[in-house]
């Protein structure tokens, strides 16, 4: 056996999270940035960093020391350069959507927002790719390729607002991932800046680059490799067609059944969602989106091509979900019905948010065949930790979001819903699948990692890292613990300690 | 501007790729590997080294200090913790088929073959998936898959040979990756070992995995980074039915773009090649295969899916063609008929072996809309080099294989056929194309490599092989050129200078 890696390689070195910036440094930085940003770009109010104190991980609030707002990549660099030169971290922010405290600020650091790079820089049908800025709307790109029959096929949930940058950063997914892949498969290259300011691209104009695969590398990357100023996405025509099937099922785990067996034979739905019933009688107060409110579970599946294909797909589906074991279908006759169906689906967060004070989604994911036994666990669960949880299933591609139900005002609570989302994705690991699928890993799942990736594999993340960011001072922190945070992780978890993060403030 | 990040960093220190290793150290390395290894698993004679001194790049020849050929992961375990206590460099082997150099050994290092690595360990059709050993051939999991309708698409033209941990060493291609792929989407996850003699695991069961990439990135990174022992794969549903269009056209630049038009018109074939007119009458002569003689350029172009798709599909597809100037179509009948059309395709190498004593097959790709003009670019090469180009392509993906053909026994053709070859690549590079499309980089496009990435972008790519293999003991000196080395390249560019490895044996 050789001698342990990390003696060789140490860890990067980061900047302390939470330590404030010392006020000359401060005044220093200010300055320095103040020399190559026009003054509506620099923000150093508290009043002014106030909205940028935490993202869609809002339990976790913290101070910038800075925000920036370029309105061009050469101010990018020029940030860049200026936080390099003054050893201050970085953190870039698209639409602050993100769900896992990916774009939490550092309290001695910089928030380097995007939101201002949003052209639309080209649209070209014959090659059938968009190049954009980062800070460009999702659901805009689609927009702006619409009038070639086109569309950028990634759709998280939150569309409208995200920004392509943040889907970059966070690999993100969507009710459509499992037939047109996650952000990863739709990307063609990328253009972006170092740490110490240099512009550097990723991929190519085709479908392969020779060398390493940096393209799929920054992908998923949270922000902690590159700063990403360009973006080439691909876009696919527009299905002629779509329809969906709402499937109901007297029983959790034959609806997981179904969605295997559906899979297995060769079927790749548009899109195939699973929801249990107090998800549904959730949403169905909500949005009345026609659900089938005595099942114990539904699925939503769809179906999109030409009028033909969806026609054939459609009869293959009804046949294979009646086989295993559904008891009533409803397929979509219109358009409008067909969003109905969805809006349900694509309300069920907000509709979490309706019937508990608070409520902490999960994302992980499972091997599919695991579905029904996971609901089965889960439901243990709810009685073990004393809480109620909703679910709701990216069910195709094995993706879980249960939505564990709490009050944060009643002591105690958040801490069990902690503990509950722990074991959630503790099962997920054990089931051979992973703690995030798509909301990335952030602050929030930090300590889950501990659980998924052996040292030997932390310490190559680590090594991957500081070949991109030597200086440690991109998104420091995030998304890849330390060797002594999973010891002291370890030691928590023993005592069923929390997944904790001390000190930072809370709900 | 900060220093220059190359002075921060240094390069990898790398073995001499062609120095002899020293005969006591020799001793003592074959010493070491018969202590880990049954006598079967060690070579050592000329005569046993001989058949590993090249892979399919047969033109570079180099022979090992040793070869093993493990049985089990373990014993690759120990090889490599000999190799890294003794400081000797290993390349890993497949079946040897790979055409760019990948697998050429170092002259004092290892040769790994991986081929006796050949279990399929399972088949698990409710999943979709298989998990086999890296010396198992490519066609032979899609043999494992057929008694439950399923196939593992990648279908590179080596197939019935190629392994497919050569596969995801190189991040292989096909005559179908335009619809289904390259390797780097068709595979899950990956077991391997370092260099250290550790195991790891890259990816999981589902869709995404949490944390960087590492995936994507082993995939393709030509044995520089993890030996692979173990690939699970995606198996998909095999289509009911397939048919190809042969259409001709009378000028080669009308057929590209008719490429661009199917593409750009919503159409994804299942494969779309593209071959010239002297590639088809090479082949018909050997196979008979049915193609229009009389046209400048053929395009096979294939749907596959229900009946009802393919006809639909067909439908549009002649419509888009014959739009686009197609001055024939011809669509298979018989599956007989459509293995027919096929069989010219897959024997076009073999053919042009026939036509010429020699010929150097290219490997770039290029985006669809260039097509047409890079071969009127090559064309006017032909002249300028003296030599003649047969062209068949991956048109639906813009991945070109020429094929120069040359006369080694005459004086000057060899290198005239290198320079050919580079001006091919650059050009690929100048239209946003890539040095690469499915080859790999391996030796033979190492300072094509210069060409195509900045010095920035080469020394994060050293940075990242580092955080893999700090002692820089992995198939040191392929894919990534040194700094050192595009210096020099510049220089002979200058010159016109040639291709050249120096200090290699060559045709």
């Amino acid at each position: 056996m050789n001698a342990p890696r990390e003696l060789q390689l140490g860890e990067l070195r980061f900047a302390d999270f939470t330590r404030p910036m010392d006020e000359a440094k401060r005044v220093e930085l200010i300055a320095g940035l103040a020399r190559v940003l026009p003054q509506a770009a620099l923000l150093t109010t508290d009043e002014a960093l106030r909205p940028y104190e935490c993202d869609g991980l809002s339990g976790y609030r913290q101070m910038p020391a800075v925000v920036v707002l370029p309105t061009e990549e050469s101010q990018v660099v020029e940030v860049l350069r200026t936080a390099h030169r003054l050893d201050v971290p970085v953190v870039a922010r698209g639409s602050g959507t993100g769900l896992s405290g990916g774009a939490t600020p550092h309290r001695g650091g910089i928030v380097l927002s995007l939101a201002r790079l949003k052209s639309i820089i080209a649209v070209d049908p014959a090659s059938r790719t968009a190049r954009v800025q980062p800070g460009v709307r999702n659901a805009a790109i689609s927009e702006a390729a619409a009038p070639f029959n086109l569309y950028y096929a990634p759709d998280p949930s939150s569309q409208i607002a995200c920004s392509i940058g943040g889907n970059v950063a966070e690999n993100s997914g969507g009710v459509h991932c499992l037939k047109y892949g996650l952000t990863v498969n739709n990307i063609l290259r990328i253009r972006g800046v170092t740490i110490e300011g240099d512009i550097v691209e990723y991929g190519s104009a085709g479908l392969d680059a020779p060398g390493l695969d940096l393209l799929s590398l920054v992908i998923g990357s949270e922000g902690m490799l590159t700063v990403v100023t360009e973006v080439t996405v691909k876009l696919i025509p527009k299905p002629q067609l779509a329809r969906v099937i709402m499937a109901s099922f007297d029983d959790v785990e034959k609806s997981g059944h179904a969605v295997a067996n559906l899979i297995a034979a060769g079927i790749i739905p548009a899109g195939l969602e699973m929801m249990d019933q107090r998800m549904t009688q959730a949403v169905e107060e909500f949005v009345h989106a026609g659900y089938d409110l005595q099942a114990k579970a539904i699925l939503l599946c769809e179906s999109d091509g030409t009028p033909e294909e969806v026609e054939e797909e459609i009869a293959r589906m009804k046949e294979s979900l009646f086989a295993s074991g559904a008891t009533d279908l409803r397929v979509s006759e219109t358009e409008e019905q067909r969003l109905r169906f969805w809006s349900g689906r694509k309300a069920a967060f907000s509709a979490a948010g309706r019937v508990a004070a608070d409520y902490y989604c999960m994302d992980g994911t499972i091997p599919r065949a695991k579905l029904g036994e996971m609901l089965n666990r889960i439901a243990e669960m709810e009685g073990k930790y004393g809480l109620a949880c909703l679910n709701v299933f990216h069910a195709g591609d094995g993706n879980l979001h249960p939505l564990i139900l709490f009050d944060a005002a009643n002591p105690g609570e958040f801490h069990r819903a902690e503990l509950f989302g722990a074991e959630i994705l503790e099962t997920c690991v054990e089931y051979g699948g992973t703690v995030t699928g798509e909301h990335g890993v952030g602050l929030e799942k930090i300590n889950s990692m501990c659980v998924q990736f052996s040292p030997q594999e932390r310490i190559t993340f680590f090594a991957v890292k500081r070949g991109f960011d030597p200086a440690g001072l991109l998104n420091p922190g995030k998304a890849i613990p330390t060797l002594s945070r999973c010891a002291e992780y370890g030691k928590m978890h023993v005592h069923r300690g929390a997944l904790k993060f001390p000190d930072l403030p809370r709900f």
